[in-house]
């Protein structure tokens, strides 16, 4: 039966993709032009796209000269459902900028489609990858143990593209979680009793991991995918460390936590610590320098040796200011890092997805991840000479993402993503200048970076309130926060969260005076 | 300082992405017109890349019209380290074809740079994802349980876009955990004392995997990432069931190591069973119906209780088959599974990545993998009336990946899916009459839609110099796997697997008369 003719599928030729392809691209471009005239929220309810959308798949397709139609939809069914992102007045969350060289390098992936699973699969793709992490650990001034060239005593440098910052936790665990079963391994003949009985004993119990209260919701979320923590709740095994009036890891703190449990009989293993370079919340940075200090000292107290669990850089948002040498103060001590998670995804002009995750020790990743059936297996691997990436990972395949961050260095250089972030920094301090010169407002945290987080004074109610209405006009869109200072009540903050390419200063003057006269017509206490 | 003017970033402009653009759009018609005459396989060996790609960034930006420069650089350092995967010669591993509609629809995906981790975030992004997942749910025939309406007593169904098998494979597991703690939530007063016994201690065990021999390396990942087994050996987590004669999960074999290990004080809890429809060795599929029955039986008779652990499909590569009514016997029962994978990136036109992953369970699903912090929450979401897609896979971001799915639907429509699909079979199938002709050739497992396993008849080292040399000539790519009939020792197989776009007969009879051509010349015994 297989053998008969069967119909010709209605395969797009290389012509019609062609043209498809400009007139696509021209509505991107289009898109790029006039986006600043869009609402930023979509002003969709529950259910509106569905309602647009047929019920049913076609049965006939169309041919290529039928595209209108697509296009048509695209405008009609799906663009008033779009919270535009790329809007220059787009404050919320964290930006998620795109750029056109990103756009371009998202495009020849997705033309070339590579799978680069595997060295063999496409060398171009693993190795312009290593060679980008390579460039970036330079960009960014990390310190030589993150190289791909670096031995680190057998265990192995270098860096990889994972898809979020969500992934970098989970396999950071994962890696944390094989060192110690590496320990186990090594520590038999040479060390003491006390070493050996923790080492074994670890692994049997439970394991715990550490960050501050302000760490990024992923943070538990790994600790739950990698069966440490049974839910957000689980305090048992999420220590969660109380934060400063800055709302960065309190370290005095931390050592009161880590002096009561570490070491108590039955207590979890500590599996890593999480150390967050910009919260989401206020973008505030954990002090790596003296968290080391503070973790080496407990750990001596209680243990009788230094902090050896694995210690975790969160950059997702802020690392991307690295570029700025003037701001690499922020992560003094990551030597001791044994990963860094940085997502240019967010704030570097590479659209979504593209998190950096580098490691000191590639072999606690790759071990705890490598899974080699038959059909994988290849010279090239076998030789152990070349990086298969699927192992660094938790996907098998992996697309060609390096070829959009290879194309935004190549497009801006190190100067100019460097001005492109210096940009946005000038624009926040321009408006926490503002700000702080309306007397109704208040800001209990200090500026981070491109992030305000402000407030009406008095009750939430009233900045609640303002977030609502200015989010409602369509013509700028910040979310929220909460933020409790040292033995105050948790309060209410917008967050101005400057980071789109498109930003202009005007587009933040013109926030701001949205935000005033918006202030004006609520009623305050 | 920070309000001190800076350099202006070099952003590209509109109108100069929109030429680049065109430019890019060229470049990818063109590589889809001229793939043919490349060599499949990459010839670059280990460093290649590397050694033409400068060893630092560069301290300046190009401007837009320097762009030449980078078009150079992807022919010339990029494209000899390509392994071609949309090459119509290329029969390796799996397919991961891609298509004009799929490339389209990544660019509109990275024009808009949108992200939909929550359904606020752009509902437009939330809903034709819903949309999609409900219409290849029809268009490959699974039950209504599946469906984003499906009520199924309270636990929701419906199905989501996840990046890989792999990450599909792991969410399963992970809402597998969540459903014991459901489970133990539940039955404390109605149950027997039994089944209350067997929940209370059940989540304090360790838990197993159960899944064939040949089940996909994702699967032993997927338990290793969870914290389920301690790695690919740990046989008391990994319990892998022996295959039959051809290559599919051998249910007596289930049978006899159920009933050994079910129930047995100590024992592992049962923590998931994985379905495989369309092995990655030799595309054998798992019988679920029967799969089923056995399972209940056991239970029964070990536990007093039909089978009640998390049932996954994984029909990665062969699922996109059900577009054709005529391959549905191949998931009969599949009304009984939790939970099921498809990847349209690999047989179905949709550029990598493309997961489909339906649950019937979204509630164990989203419980597992939810932890909303202040800065996520929103009016929307807390209505409870919308999808947040986040707390259906491991990142928190996601790209609209919908996009893609949706032009490739319209494109083809379900007609032209079912031709593609049928003419690659029918490929297949003269491929299989063809080596059937050829007595020097074997085939030890019979064709599976469009792969075909064969090798030489002797020993393996002449079907492993065979795929050498064809792979060396680069004018076809085939993969290899090993297979072990029941009581016989493993042996090479060499893979055909067709499913490039761009394949058409011509080059699967090229590759023939290459295969036999290249046999000419290795000596049998």
């Amino acid at each position: 039966m297989d053998e008969s003719a069967t119909p010709r599928p209605p395969h797009m030729t290389p012509d019609e993709f062609r043209a498809l392809g400009h007139r696509m691209v021209d509505l991107v471009a289009d898109y790029m032009r006039t986006v600043e005239r869009l609402p930023v929220l979509s002003k969709d309810a529950p259910g509106d796209v569905l309602a647009r959308l047929p019920e049913h798949p076609p049965e006939r397709g169309l041919d290529a000269g039928a595209w209108d139609e697509v296009f048509r939809d695209v405008q009609a069914a799906i663009m008033p459902g779009v919270t535009h992102w790329q809007h220059p007045s787009f404050f919320g969350y964290f930006p998620c900028n795109a750029s056109g060289p990103g756009i371009l390098g998202e495009l020849l992936s997705a033309g070339l489609g590579v799978q680069g699973m595997l060295w063999q699969t496409s060398p171009a793709c693993t190795e312009l990858e290593t060679r980008m992490l390579d460039w970036c650990a330079e960009l960014f001034g990390l310190p030589d143990c993150f190289r791909s060239s670096a031995d680190n005593a057998g265990q192995g440098g270098g860096g990889v593209i994972q898809g979020t910052a969500s992934e970098a936790a989970l396999v950071a665990l994962v890696a944390a979680r094989q060192k110690w079963r590496h320990l186990r391994a090594q520590r038999t003949p040479a060390g003491t009793d006390a070493e050996i009985g923790l080492a074994e004993s670890a692994i049997e119990r439970p394991f715990a991991v550490i960050a501050s209260e302000a760490a990024h919701s992923s943070i538990a979320k790994a600790a739950m995918i990698a069966g440490v923590a049974d839910g957000p709740e689980d305090d048992d095994r999420l220590w969660s460390v109380p934060t400063d009036a800055r709302g960065a890891m309190d370290l005095g703190a931390l050592r009161s936590l880590l002096d009561e449990r570490l070491g108590q009989p039955g207590a979890p293993t500590p599996l890593a610590v999480v150390a967050t370079v910009g919260t989401t919340g206020v973008g505030a940075v954990d002090p790596i320098a003296g968290l080391v200090r503070t973790l080496d000292d407990a750990w001596l107290a209680a243990l009788g040796r230094p902090f050896d669990a694995w210690l975790h850089v969160d950059a997702a948002w802020a690392g991307s200011a690295l570029v700025c040498p003037e701001r690499r103060a922020m992560i003094d001590g990551v030597e001791r890092a044994d990963s860094i998670a940085i997502n240019p995804h967010k704030w570097l002009l590479t659209n979504f997805d593209c998190n950096l995750f580098w490691t000191r020790a590639r072999r606690d990743l790759t071990d705890a991840m490598s899974v080699t059936p038959e059909y994988l297996r290849n010279a090239a691997s076998e030789s152990g000479g070349v990086i298969d990436y699927r192992d660094w990972q938790v996907p098998l395949g992996r697309r060609f993402r390096a070829l959009k961050l290879w194309f935004v260095i190549r497009h801006y250089g190190a100067e100019g993503l460097r001005a492109h972030v210096r940009e946005h920094c000038r624009l926040a301090s321009l408006f926490e200048r503002w700000v702080g010169r309306d007397s109704r407002f208040e800001m209990p945290v200090p500026r981070s970076l491109s992030l305000v987080c402000f407030r009406l004074r008095g009750e939430d109610r009233a900045t609640r309130d303002l977030l609502d209405r200015v989010n409602a006009t369509g013509r700028a869109f910040l979310t929220h926060t909460t933020f409790a200072a040292p033995g105050s009540p948790p309060r209410l903050l917008a967050r101005m969260a400057i980071g789109a390419a498109a930003t202009e200063e005007r587009h933040v003057r013109e926030a701001w005076r949205l935000i005033q006269s918006t202030a004006d017509g609520i009623s305050l206490p």
